[in-house]
């Protein structure tokens, strides 16, 4: 099969590639569209220095063929999944350890990543995935929604961490494809969010989809209750707490690749709550896209065949570039 | 008065500071005693740039005259408070902002702190503090007790700020004066509470109070729900997360000078809450004293007179050293 496969930091397209096997309790999937994520980006430039396979996690596919759970009725197809549309939950777990069991995949210490770690993800005609991590598109959302479910449910994952009082003041940091998804999201309550950039260019977008924006340097310190931090650099973290009211909530939204040259000092002094956010839920995410809630279609840049991959994940590697799609 | 004065980085010893006058609303309070703490020692070696005046804030005091709130009955003494002895708030907030009415003078943007921020501190014979910070400190705590008030108050503050469950696997970071203080509060609610330190020679006093005791490095990553970081030094921050399992919570309890050098991704991979922390609250911190819940006798390490303030200071820098006390 196709697939943009990664090895020794050299992402090249193989035509070759071996076809996915699916074990009992996971599904086949045909990958239908996949999007780039600037995660992707990070882990061709190093960001984790050992994954080798095929690259990718956002996507919508289509079930091709799946097996029971090895423990009920082993090898045995489970029909039921058959011909689905679906999108799926990055994390694949140990399912017996006191984490799966109580949380579910993602923290399970050992966790394999849907094209992050030691799982060959969706950059490919197709991916396997266990059918516990699957959930239905439903018919009225197309596959140019779908496949931004995973990061919409990462965007919703903070409204499952803290409270959001519709009456707070709310900043996002970085006005990009990840912030974006995280504005919409938390304006959904009613809530006045501000989306932060450094120039005025990269504010068109979000104006563009209905939300307030500003340039991070005309905010005096303190003025937020609550802020996203979308960028993952050091200077977008300064700003975030610099903007943070005292008792506050600063909520970190995206990696720091290395170490990061930080002051900590007002996260003590001024008592703030730091929380880190990473996955979340699918199913309330596809609701919002069937409810069309959230503007996705406007963040589509561009689309590229899956042979054309090295060119696509270039075109999103540009600065201010909206999201990128790829179609086996 | 005998005064510690601190002016261009340079503490010294005063015998003719002028006394304070107390405003409408304070106290005049003559100290009893007065405790040294890291923060102390910071401010001399420049962590408030620009600070000047008289340091402390840890004290037990009496109030020897006071005067009603400027807007009830200017001038007139409040005898109420005469002879009481009191330990207080070191937060002067202006009063009148939304952060002082709807939260307390701790977060106030113009707040003074007492031997901190523009006022002067309780390193003297005598200090001046708002009615409203101050607490009377029950017959059956003595001096030497209730000037840990203080430090109890700020470990008491974590339990104001998280949730800690009885049955959570807790550690402290760094077995120093402020650790000790909050290991044995956290260990109130019949929580597993394991002191961390980075020699053996650290441990030897946490084990003396009755704490659970271990070599930081001795323990695998993720071992515990909730871990306090009190050392405000970059090794101990990297330590604190690398011992907080994901989905846990970080509490820093102590400030880091400066830009410190800081790996984050755990905290974002793994969920990680972090949580500042700073003032607490006086009066049950009080109560805890007076119940002989929390030992703070074994903390005093030597007292010495406020003329051999410079001597005292040099003798809490040194390296695990317990509480230095000054008496006036």
């Amino acid at each position: 099969m196709q697939a943009l496969y990664l090895q020794s930091g050299q992402l090249a397209f193989r035509h070759d590639y071996p076809q996915p096997t699916p074990a009992p309790g996971e599904a086949l999937i045909r990958v239908r569209l996949a999007g780039i994520c600037t995660t992707d980006l990070e882990i061709v430039k190093g960001y984790v220095p050992d994954f080798q396979g095929v690259l990718g996690h956002e996507f919508v596919g289509e079930v091709i063929a799946s097996s029971h759970e090895a423990s009920s009725n082993e090898g045995a197809p489970d029909v039921a999944w058959h011909g689905r549309r679906v999108v799926g939950g990055i994390s694949l777990g140990c399912g017996v350890c006191p984490v799966c069991v109580g949380h579910g995949p993602e923290h399970c210490p050992q966790r394999r990543v849907l094209g992050i770690i030691q799982k060959d993800g969706v950059f490919a005609d197709f991916v396997t995935l266990p059918l516990s991590n699957l959930a239905e598109v439903p018919s009225d959302v197309s596959d140019e929604a779908a496949v931004f479910a995973e990061p919409l449910a990462a965007a919703l994952r903070i409204r499952e961490q803290v409270t959001l009082r519709p009456s707070a003041r709310v900043a996002v940091v970085g006005p990009g494809r990840l912030g974006l998804l995280v504005g919409q999201v938390l304006a959904l309550a009613g809530t006045a969010v501000t989306m932060l950039g450094r120039s005025p260019y990269s504010l068109e977008l979000p104006a563009q989809l209905g939300l307030t924006t500003g340039l991070a340097d005309d905010f005096a310190d303190n003025s937020f209750d609550l802020v996203v931090e979308t960028t993952g650099n050091e200077a977008g973290f300064a700003q975030a707490l610099r903007l943070v009211r005292p008792l506050g909530t600063l909520i970190l939204k995206s990696t720091y690749a290395g170490d990061a040259r930080l002051n900590l000092t007002k996260l003590v002094v001024g008592e703030i709550t730091v929380v880190g956010s990473r996955c979340g839920p699918f199913a309330p995410a596809l609701r919002l896209l069937a409810q069309n809630a959230v503007n996705v279609s406007a963040m589509i840049e561009a689309e590229y065949s899956l042979a054309e991959g090295l060119k696509a994940m270039a075109h999103a590697a540009r600065p201010g570039v909206r999201k990128v799609l790829l179609r086996p």
